[in-house]
């Protein structure tokens, strides 16, 4: 085998669940051309995290390739809706929802993607000319029982919850995209696994040689746990503040760490991830350190090196030298005329979460207004001023107090 | 209740399995206007038998009553044949195929059906103008659970026989044409409760009043046994010679008579066919003039009153009268130069099923040729000749010997 065949390998299979097949990969790869990655996304409003990325990572390192890579918006059935009428958050999109969703796509996913090898495009290019007819036909190409062997339809088979019979068309419909766009390769989250396998069933059937299946993880989230997502607050959004994004990943654990830098990194190799981990356990590197140049790596692509080099200096600044000079986001707090009594406004700007936690603090001498220690806990803080707050050695806010 | 709506509710109740629901029905009628009857048949080829005219019977007994039947033709799937591709014999049909069908459905169908007050409609008209999203929409109206309740499918299910996913939209697109038709009430065989059914929740959702669901029996056969179907050979079709049904209906049971009678006859009513029924029981009427009434009738609806007089008058003088110089049909009979012998004539012939069979009927002397007891069993037949058989007092051929 080709050594850049090889390391092609090696790139493409980084941190991948499952490549179906891999013999089919490596037989495409020798081709010796640009082969055709598909991804395909909800035109729903995007609000990407870290977790969304690690697809958009494996897109990109196809890109390094020389691939071609179809960032696909299924704005066909996002235009139907949820049609049993029963899922309030999945009305019917316009034609303007999905361009506006689009372009906030764009905007977020060439942080990462290489905008001129990205081709976009929408699955209602095809659809919206499909007659009944052609759906019906489509229909046929898969069973009933086949389709009731997918683990989550079985689950709510077995378990009497209803499943709509359209539902059991989506997966032919994202199937479907993959021969309309010739496809060699389809990535997705290992949940999607099931859909991934129709598009290469009706490939096959259409008379194209089946694609190649790659399946990502999920990613956990900030716990190291659970899968990262916005409803358990275990998140990095990829438009938030370079140091918000320093400050969360400083705060995983090492062994997330080390996860994060194979799904995350694009900058460090596997080989240069392995040497850091051996340089950690050899002393030779701080854990800390390693984190912070992951941390920095992401701040950079999502807020650009600038941010990044100064949400580093900030944290740098803040936890390592304990200098509280620094510029914090300011954040406004409406309180009442009369003021507002130091625990609430601590409550009020995220750094206790009651106001009994917050007087612990008080009595621990840990909690400090514009750098001095708080002596006096009833004191008033009126509205008009500025100013910098701080509960032990890493948690600061600064705040302006507005008129409620 | 008035009573031309008890006698309408008795006409519409006569032979039917099942009214869903009763109430709609009577409730329906009272609004005094045409109701819209809505049947529907499939687009392929007919060739149509006594069975299928119980469904056009009722049909014209709505019409008889002032409403409106639409006859439909489901053309817009028999144009999409079976997409399975493993149907041979369900291939898609041509607009060409589709209108020379509906052709001969109307040569047939009008034997029974009042012509002028038929409305002909195909599915295509609104189907042609669905969209995939429209059938999307469509599908999401039903439940993967309840469709597998429908006895076939969940046969099929349980047996591990596949049920691809566009067989679950058919169901589906049948009962959307009730909402297309708007229609008051849907006839069907018992074997179509379910579709029809799927009708009526579809027009409730689209805010129309549900459909009247009227199911038919299915028609036993000659044997009396089993319903009249083509492959089992126990049927009457509808284009056969007058003679052919006369002499056909002749050979039913008295139970099958009665049978027949309620779902067959349009000229008798339930109260006719109850003192026809006391007539007999007292010996005032002979059941071989019952059957032959009915044998009339179903000769003159198919082939007119003059083949119908000709064909029961046949049959008197063959059957009763034992003459035997009519008009029977000719049938050729291919022999060998050297010609054949009595048995294999008569079991060619179609008047025995066996030699054996015949060797015991000349055994009682029940076997003639040209009216001549044959009483030379090894005689042989030579090509060229015309021969008139006759086994026991009922059964006759007209046969020309033709060389092999």
């Amino acid at each position: 085998m080709a050594t850049d065949i090889q390391a092609a390998l090696d790139l493409i299979g980084r941190g991948a669940e499952e490549i179906i097949k891999r013999e089919d990969l490596l037989e495409r790869l020798k081709q010796n051309r640009p082969l055709r990655i598909k991804a395909g996304f909800d035109p729903t409003a995007p609000d990407l995290h870290l977790g969304h990325t690690v697809l958009l990572n494996k897109m990109r390192q196809f890109q390094d390739l020389g691939h071609q890579v179809i960032f696909l918006i299924g704005d066909f059935t996002g235009m139907i809706g949820d049609p049993t009428g029963k899922n309030a958050t999945r009305k019917p999109l316009s034609r303007e929802d999905i361009q506006a969703n689009a372009k906030t796509y764009a905007d977020q996913v060439f942080k990462v993607l290489d905008r001129d090898k990205t081709e976009v495009r929408f699955n209602s290019e095809w659809f919206g000319k499909m007659d009944a007819a052609g759906m019906i036909k489509l229909a046929a190409k898969h069973t009933v029982a086949r389709m009731l062997e997918r683990d989550d339809f079985a689950k709510r088979y077995k378990g009497n919850q209803p499943i709509a019979i359209h539902e059991f068309l989506y997966p032919l419909v994202q199937g479907y995209d993959s021969v309309a766009l010739e496809c060699d390769v389809e990535l997705g989250g290992t949940d999607q696994k099931f859909n991934l396998l129709v598009g290469r069933q009706l490939q096959e059937e259409a008379g194209q040689p089946p694609q190649i299946v790659l399946t990502m993880p999920l990613l956990e989230g900030l716990d190291g746990v659970h899968k990262m997502s916005k409803s358990l607050g275990n998140y990095i959004g990829i438009d938030e503040p370079a140091i918000d994004i320093v400050n969360k990943t400083m705060k995983i654990g090492d062994d997330l760490m080390w996860r994060w830098y194979e799904l995350l990194s694009l900058d460090r190799s596997v080989a240069d991830i392995a040497a850091m981990k051996s340089d950690v356990v050899s002393g030779r590197l701080h854990p800390r350190d390693a984190k912070l140049a992951l941390a920095r790596e992401l701040a950079t692509r999502f807020q650009g090196a600038a941010e990044a080099a100064r949400a580093t200096e900030q944290w740098n600044a803040l936890v390592r030298e304990q200098r509280v000079d620094v510029d914090l986001p300011l954040l406004d707090i409406p309180v009442p005329a009369q003021g507002i009594r130091v625990a609430p406004l601590f409550v009020a700007a995220g750094l206790a979460s009651s106001n009994s936690e917050l007087t612990r603090k008080l009595n621990e001498r840990a909690v400090r207004i514009d750098g001095a220690v708080v002596e006096d806990r009833e004191r008033i803080l009126v509205p008009g001023g500025e100013h910098l707050l701080q509960v032990g050695k890493r948690a600061f806010a600064r705040v302006r107090l507005v008129s409620a």
